[in-house]
């Protein structure tokens, strides 16, 4: 039998393993793991590097509008492309309800935006911003059997927010349906009042957006949607989690035996609130919810990720030109901060950022691997096909150079953003080459996908989502 | 010099010490503590008996109304009638804003109902139900200066509850002006979501009160509430606090140096969940709200009264006749959970009751007085006035049997209310002779009070409602 | 090319990735995993199977005497047959160092003792009893070339433990030539106190095995251990960790970063206190330390599995025969607890009854394979080589019928033993057959071993056990 | 009737109330407190003082030998002096057993040490070295007897410390008589082996004393005494707490329902690490053990105070004069630090050094009463006649003026010291008038007092020392 592509002499690591193998590649799926495969069409030179599943970045926002008139600056073939080259080969984008909007409608609609362009898989989560009856007795449990088995919810933003007693039927459904929910846990009320505050005393630059949603804002809306949860046994995931108050919150939930899962990304690693205090209109390019937090509290987050409190490590990119009247500069370079459009690009920076915490020794290789891919496809319920070098996974694989040292540019990133908040910044590690489903779409760290490479991924409901058994009020209610 | 009255030979106790002494009272006033007084116009034999400072229940709900019809059952002669045979002689009931009615107007009319009619003295507290920038920013200020020192707001109940915001603006109005809040926390969207569900499937009777607002219902309302006070540093006491779960959350405010004050109540230290379970429509005789929890937790309770959590147990008393149209029958005695009037009476048990921990060791007696007196006069601005014997502070005295021991039984008790939740129990330690101001107003457990006696206490900011000093936002904001 | 034996259509799971595979073996290695392989000369057929790494039991005690005359019942031969039944494919016992003696000689003797008798590879741990300049200075070094890469110390038992300054010599041997130091944590004094106490009150029998070592004995011993480690910036694993507390210390522990790793048995998950209150002598089947707790505590144990607290699940297999003037009867049928060899059999029923776990749904296939394989290899510098089903490894592969309940009968097992303290226990799940290094050692769940076929391995310095780097005193001094 | 003293127009505060009084004395003790009292003796003018119970210093060394022939610098005279001047009028030093010595003649000794010289009263703690049978079963039974009530152990200092299983005796005989064990908590073997290492690489200045005892190596000791107090169920006291990790083990203690006190001092309060580090040999004049952590711990134990997890702040004065051969110097001037005396003195400083936390608003005035008096009393066995303004108790008082401004400067101290550790620093608040049983002892700052008028006080079984019935092990055991 005969190989499409095999991968040969590489470094194959598993979120359990690493060994030394070749991969063999035929129609698009991993066939064989050997010690040396022969018959194949292509060969690829892994010697020296890590062969890896591609990631998976369960957390980016691409050709979404604002309701302010923004829209993020990446569409589904720059943000593939981007993705690709960064090591991603499955992004997880949001479908995201309007009010008084369809969700079905929205769904197809947004489904209809990614055809012919990605070039990368994907998957689609949907945002419920408006769970009416029609929404959570209809739409959902027709979408969820389509293929859309996660969905986010918010706690913040005006336009967005569920109240708590929306959050319950929202985690009904997903309980019922066996799907996940994912939570963005900000207390709105805490960050209206203080805005208020900031923009009656003049306070009103980039730097301020830090103080209008401190950490025990977060921590307040974690705990309470971990209570939420908690009440009706309904496995969750705290999405882009910033620092350590909430993380002790998810480490008690842990703890009591809880299903609750915890996200964070790069700019909690890497970033901090001084990023926002830089001259003039500058620190605008790090205004992100909820926003870094110290120095000091970076260390904790490593030390969280090292000690198995997260599963998931993604970009939350949602980006926006700083220099462009649909993204940061909307409201003009004077803008209070409250005007400026949330969200950072990262959907290419994500992995080497990442990968560089291995490079030094803060988490271990089968880590990286874990929180980069395997750990999103157990969660979202593409496990079995995606996050894993594995025979009969789609040949999604990224193979890594664990000696290149890269200083990040934004001038070799391949978003459509002008600026990167990590310029500047070295890392070591960088993906070399990258396949979906066993087509080479970055050789050489230049891309070379084709648009409408990329499908559209149907989710299982994911075996993570199942309730956990602990039952504070009766199962008959819930 | 001579006395008006001296307590002769019994043993005084205050929060700090317990020694033999003779007490001396003049014009309503302590004026001397000494080894021996004579020279008194009326002594009273203390012998073998403990000299208290009478009790200060600042959590009772007094002739209120209710949106539903209701009527609490007890006026403010009967209430202080009945408290002061429990050892009390001070109450500090509620005036109830309802929505869209002036909080002056709410405050008058309710100051005008207790008078002529309290046999103890009575200090207020306000409900703020509608924080409108008229009571924010003009109504509170001026009440704050004429001696309402206090409010409560709630998280629960859809006709009482404020919204996050709401809350922020009431702490930090209580910041700017030394007052003291005082929070009810359950979270109104879990009780109205398990509610609808209880109703959905038929789950009707008294028993399901507890189902409908289980412990995470208030460890959230709890946690969320520390987060805003925090947020603002302002202090505040979360009061009837039932179960371990909101105990682990003010403990953890409390070790990071939060001025978290907390209230519990004899209901969660003697009733249990099977109470609201008794046949047919008795649970509704102990309905109330949070609802008792398991028999553990009754021991957790007094774990934490004796370590130092709660700084004050009342009863709130709010009392409602089982047969009566206007109490718990409102709505018949088939009616489901969510109709029956919450609260239940207790302002004449609650000191022995507590006492009865004294005489089983479980906290001294040093602490008694702490939690049954000295403290709220300290959080509630009435120290140097009642809370304590000692000279210059009005003659508010109880004079307890250490070893009496009492079954309690409705019939003996002197509130408006056809039942008692404690009926049956047996407890050691009873109140025997009550003074108000140096007035006699029980005798031999007898009352002796006069309708009128009771005055007025306008309450002075409290030091206990001083800032701690540690910032989450720059103090300007706040 | 073609392979020795062909493992074919069974369900592959690592610690990872689940999915359907074969797997091709060659000298006595994995050398392919696709999805179909031929030229197999042997082909097994794993329809209906799932193909997973043969566990590595890495907490057993073989051949190995007691200074009271006693000796485990089981040889390298039984203990390894019994072992490869129960789905394990490597053990790890120890040899161990009698005060006075040479760790060299004690090693070597050992090791001679293993030769031509076991059917499975084994490694070996050292058990340090004498911590002299020679053991530290000289032989530890020298063993840990040879592959004796980790070491067990105790905290309690007078001819074993080592005060805190000897373990500070040995975790710091440890930090400096990269070993992993096993701690056996109870506090001995309290141990000693009480059990004088209980003499002198006359309990003796089996049942006050538990109340001489309670929880809080274990809990100050790891506690402690932890502490120890700390100073130094040292990782360690705690064996056998019975309940609760303990569990707290070791979260307590992880979430201030520490390299704190944990190990629990199947009597921590399956028996009880009651299990030692049997009637007659009969509890002296279940003396084993630290004691099984309530059964509360079970539960507890379960979700610290589930939520990642423990890294190993060993049986601390210690075998006694019951009637047995060597065994369990030592010092007669009527002998106080302390004089009753302390230990349980358990190498052939660990698996199965973790893998209950799995189909019960308390944890996952993935956590059942790092728990009962990968994390033992990587914990102790076998990876690589065993744990995992990965090309290049060693071809230890246990293949289970997930399906197959199985109520255990000792007269059904294969060790030297009496009895199992967990007769009558019905588990779905079973190993049928069992390969090591490609060779099958166990059909249809009988034993095919031949004596001598198993291997001494030689264990890398861990990776595990490089420091954490988070210092309490300077590096220069620990 | 008329009085000997009347303290005229000052400010009553005791640990529970503040209130306007005059306080009349005869025969030593106060008989009465009122608002006006005529008919005295003597008249103190009290007008804008506080009246304060005087303090009592639960825990100094003076007239002690050490076994290196060191001697502390105060006797009795001196040490009382100096207490008296700081506003504390009962001191506990300690007889301190050498091993080998009988407990019965060290205590008779010590207590004919104190006679004729004290100027204030005193009582006597015992410290126990050497817990032989005869110790156990006689000695302490019957010194208990004799009102030796309360004794100190240490887990640390080679020729005091008891292991474990002494420990133990020691907190079963102090179950079993009702009397209050105080424990010295620190890892004996980690400061001996940090020790050496310092010793081995030359790191022998008086900084490297901190190095040698981290802050784990006190939590560690903390949690082992807690467990052991735990496992008999028998009330105890940490003495000088030194910071965060500790506080947190006592936290947990007492948030289980332990009868676990805690003990910090000023020198925790005030001085850091870097106090050690000062130029030459200097920083040996601010070696005590546990040495002072970092700046930011001092935050940290004033939160633990405001939050109740101290009952006492003492001095821990253990008194070396700097240039002295039986002092600080008495391994020379470039002496290691394992050589330098342990201790510093503190008995006048103590109490002005808290009461700056009262007006600096960091504690309330009557937790100063509570934490320099009351509790001390209320812990050893001395309430009801010292500790405070209450009548029949001794008439030690002390007069403080709250807004007097003080920078603390040697010279104006009166202890027999060559230096204090607070030189330089201002405080706000201090004691101007002292009286002792109803002597002044102290007037306008001076002290007055005469040697011999302090007398031996026999402690009493303290309430406190009575077992919280929580049991770990059945009582018949402990």
């Amino acid at each position: 039998m005969s190989y499409d592509v095999v991968i040969r002499g590489g470094t194959v690591a598993t979120a359990a393993d690493t060994y030394r193998a070749d991969v063999g590649i035929r129609d698009g799926r991993i066939v064989a793991i050997a010690d040396s495969l022969a018959d194949a069409r292509e060969v690829i030179d892994a010697g020296g590097l890590l062969v890896l599943p591609g990631g998976i970045d369960s957390h980016v926002h691409i050709e979404q509008p604002g309701g302010d008139g923004s829209m993020t600056a990446d569409d589904f073939e720059s943000g593939t492309r981007s993705a690709a080259c960064g090591g991603t080969t499955t992004i997880m984008p949001f479908a995201m309800q309007f009010r008084g909007r369809s969700l079905r409608e929205t769904t197809d609609a947004y489904r209809r935006k990614a055809e012919g362009k990605a070039m990368i898989d994907y998957a689609i989560h949907l945002i419920i911003a408006d769970p009416t009856d029609q929404v959570i007795g209809q739409d959902l449990p027709a979408l969820i059997k389509d293929g859309y088995t996660s969905f986010k919810v918010y706690m913040t933003y005006d336009d967005l927010k569920l109240n708590d007693r929306q959050m319950l039927d929202v985690l009904s459904l997903a309980r019922r349906e066996g799907a996940m929910t994912m939570i963005h846990a900000e207390n709105s009320d805490c960050i209206s009042w203080l805005t208020a505050r900031l923009a009656a005393t003049g306070r009103t630059g980039p730097r301020y957006h830090c103080t209008s949603r401190p950490m025990p804002v977060e921590r307040e809306a974690s705990h309470r949607a971990i209570a939420l949860a908690e009440l009706l046994d309904t496995p969750m995931l705290l999405v882009h989690v910033s620092g350590r108050e909430a993380v002790d919150e998810i480490r008690r939930a842990q703890a009591r035996g809880l299903k609750v899962y915890g996200e964070t990304c790069p700019q909690y690693l890497f970033l901090e609130e001084a990023n926002l205090a830089m001259p003039g209109f500058m620190g605008a390019m790090c205004v992100c919810s909820p926003p870094p937090r110290d120095r000091a509290n970076q260390a904790a987050m490593w030390d969280a990720l090292a000690g198995g409190v997260f599963q998931v490590v993604s970009s939350d990119h949602c980006p926006y030109r700083f220099n462009d009247p649909k993204g940061k500069m909307i409201a003009g370079p004077n803008a209070p901060f409250w005007k400026i459009p949330n969200g950072i690009p990262g959907i290419e920076t994500r992995l080497p950022l990442l990968f560089d915490g291995v490079s030094k020794g803060r988490i271990t290789l089968q880590q990286f691997v874990a929180l980069s891919a395997t750990n999103q496809a157990r969660i979202y319920g593409l496990d079995g096909r995606k996050g894993a070098i594995a025979v009969g996974a789609d040949a999604d694989i990224a193979l890594w150079d664990p000696k290149r040292e890269v200083t990040i540019r934004n001038e070799d990133l391949h978003h459509n953003v002008d600026y990167t908040p990590y310029e500047g910044i070295t890392v070591t590690g960088w993906p070399v080459h990258v396949l979906s489903r066993g087509t080479v779409v970055v050789r050489d760290g230049r891309p070379l996908g084709r648009k409408g490479h990329g499908e559209f991924l149907r989710c299982r409901p994911p075996e993570a989502a199942k309730p956990a058994g602990r039952r504070v009020v009766p199962a008959e209610l819930v």
